[in-house]
């Protein structure tokens, strides 16, 4: 078979099978889940063989020290996979809920029932507890799942993969609904993305590159999560400590995370006190700061930010630093500047704090809270597929009920139309 | 300029006037659409003055009498409009609605508040009454709206923008808010599908040629809604006079739209019964039969029915009819014939209604009512900007709501993580 046949039949079987998976119960849904879970445990020494030959090829390949650890399996890492399955078998399932029911003037009972998209394709980089993790979410909210993973840890997810549909099988269910692609040709994932009879909805996880190209090359609706370029502002009488608490937070308790903060930005009216303050302890925690002409003044050690700082998601232990006229000026600068994921306002004034919330319109606004909160299990979500800030069909992290859509339902005795 | 530098213009003022309309009060939004209503009744003889231009181009063109009267304006398709754009005003507004709002234990509070989708570009074919309709709302949803109809309508399409966007402009709002544009050159239609940086979404209406080629070029998200192939299942132990009455309105009551009725499934303990019975009600309003072999056992003069009569959309008085074993047998043939628009179930027993309900999984599902009820208007979202067929991101009729995305946001008192 040509990879284009290959493709078809992956995206066919799980067409037949999402409808076998969107129709099971909960009950089924989190014993299939549950069952996974041991079986990966039980399972552990084979997954760790299949690893073993992924980091055998990445030496020889001369993947870096980092890379090679974030494909590094071992049995406790199994087990945070194992855990993770079993802690979304415990949430509520979104599929069959009816979320509004009203009657119409003739008589007619009209709600909308939320049911699983269908068929999700993930594509992803490295990481093999991706295939554990997004399967799980998958399978729960009912829909069928194709896992196209990174070519360096194809072994592992092919492991997993295979540990995971076993229990399918064992519970009589169709393993096609859950299908790792084996093959790591690239054009594999090309001929994905053309299967729009089949497949409806692609999530790329993993760097800008891999969105850009498959959202480019997708006839499936892309979710896309491109950049994190998140705000504090620090307003005019805002409580210092909090402030610097929460900016502090922001910045250096995981920087290289999409909802760390990369610009602080400075109401003028506190600048001359706050910025020395601020800048002190982000220096003290190893921060590299690159300032407008005021901050500057207040924080001389700080280096000149130029027009990219202000576009920069650095990812490391940089802050950029601007002050602004007024809250109507932050607010423009993360329209100019944001990538519409996540920002923060700190503050004691009712009425902006009110109007940040309002007409901030990233996926996640905060009030005196970290942007780290930017996050699915933190929102209370309980798990997330991936954070998308594109404002279709979802809008920020994404959990369970984002992966299902909702129908019309109408109950009638009789209608016809006029 | 060229045709790209003119889409890039447009595409980025819409996205400049569109952070101005999402900030916009109810209040002045309903007044603004108010106003728009009434400049289009004053300013009727430049619009019609203008649709002569078209019409007098389309005579030329040699254009079917049938196009020529979807493209005429009269003074009451005007008042049509303006009635539109005042029940629009009517409607609540869904922006800035909070869906929902949960307590986290460390004491943040999070809910998921709705939000424009920024830029909407509608791609439409001849009728000019779209140019009012989806203006309205999508700016009473808080978007900007991009308007590209057909060229045989383009002098009607620009009267009617310049006399809304007039409206824009005497309240102080930026024009750019709603563009229709000039160019007839389908190339337009193809720049503006690659600005994915300023356009949120496309929503095509017209034939399945234009959301075909739509939704091949776009880089931009898609409604799609691609045909209606509308069932009808009549189960064994149904009322007879009511499923009569249903598939009758179902299929004749407007026979040449996407929610009437294609096929009509009967469950074959009543096949010897009710087949002849309907057939003859369905011959008295002039409909083609067209069977399976059962089927013509019961109604002789029904044509064989072939595979591609159970793919086919009508969109006459055609009708094809399958004689079914079962619910299962009713729900496979939906599954693998349908168009996931819109089926209905006509049954006296409870347990086959809710199973119908939960495991047909097409945008609209109904028990004991007609298909034809699978509309904006008729389900009460108040209005209808299009029906989607495919699950992302809105799945059935489409309303003011299903163009607005959810942001998060968060209430709290100094949170940072752990």
């Amino acid at each position: 078979m040509t990879i284009a046949e290959q493709m078809a039949k992956v995206a066919r079987d799980a067409r037949m099978a999402a409808q076998v998976v969107a129709g099971l119960s909960t009950a089924v849904k989190d014993d299939l889940l549950r069952r996974m879970a041991t079986a990966l445990i039980e399972r552990t020494e084979e997954i760790l063989a299949a690893n073993e030959l992924d980091l055998a090829a990445g030496r020889e390949a001369g993947l870096a020290p980092a890379m090679l650890d974030r494909l590094a399996l071992d049995p406790s890492r199994i087990r945070a996979m194992a855990d993770g399955l079993r802690e979304v078998a415990e949430l509520p399932d979104p599929v069959g809920e009816v979320t509004g029911m009203w009657r119409r003037p003739n008589g007619l009972q009209v709600g909308r029932m939320r049911i699983p998209l269908g068929v999700i394709g993930i594509v992803y980089e490295a990481r093999p507890n991706v295939t554990a993790d997004a399967a799980g979410l998958c399978l729960k909210s009912g829909n069928a799942v194709i896992l196209r993973g990174g070519k360096e840890a194809v072994h592992s997810n092919l492991a997993i993969g295979r540990v995971l549909s076993n229990e399918l099988e064992r519970l009589g269910l169709p393993a096609a609904a859950l299908q790792v692609i084996a093959t790591t040709d690239r054009a594999a994932v090309l001929e994905l993305l053309k299967r729009e009879e089949e497949i409806d909805l692609i999530i790329p996880r993993g760097g800008e590159g891999l969105i850009r190209f498959v959202a480019e090359h997708s006839r499936i609706p892309v979710i896309k999560h491109y950049k994190g370029v998140c705000h504090v502002f620090v307003d005019a009488g805002a409580d210092f400590a909090e402030a610097e608490k929460i900016a502090l937070n922001a910045k250096v308790q995981r920087p290289g995370v999409c909802n760390a903060m990369e610009t602080l930005l400075v109401h003028q009216g506190i600048a001359e006190t706050f910025i020395p303050r601020i800048a002190a302890a982000m220096r003290t925690h190893g921060v590299e700061l690159r300032g407008c002409a005021t901050t500057r003044e207040f924080a001389p050690a700080a280096l000149p930010a130029s027009e990219a700082d202000w576009h920069a998601e650095y990812l490391e232990l940089i802050l950029a630093i601007r002050v602004v006229e007024s809250l109507d000026e932050a607010i423009a600068h993360i329209r100019t500047y944001g990538s519409l994921h996540t920002e923060a306002i700190v503050t004691r004034d009712y009425a902006n704090a009110q109007r940040f919330l309002r007409e901030v319109n990233s996926s996640v606004v905060l009030v005196n809270a970290s942007t780290r909160f930017a996050d699915g299990n933190q929102l209370g979500l309980g798990a997330e597929i991936g954070i998308s800030t594109t404002k279709l069909h979802s809008f920020g992290p994404m959990g369970l009920e984002d992966l299902t859509t909702r129908k019309f339902i109408v109950y009638g005795d009789g209608q016809i139309r006029n």
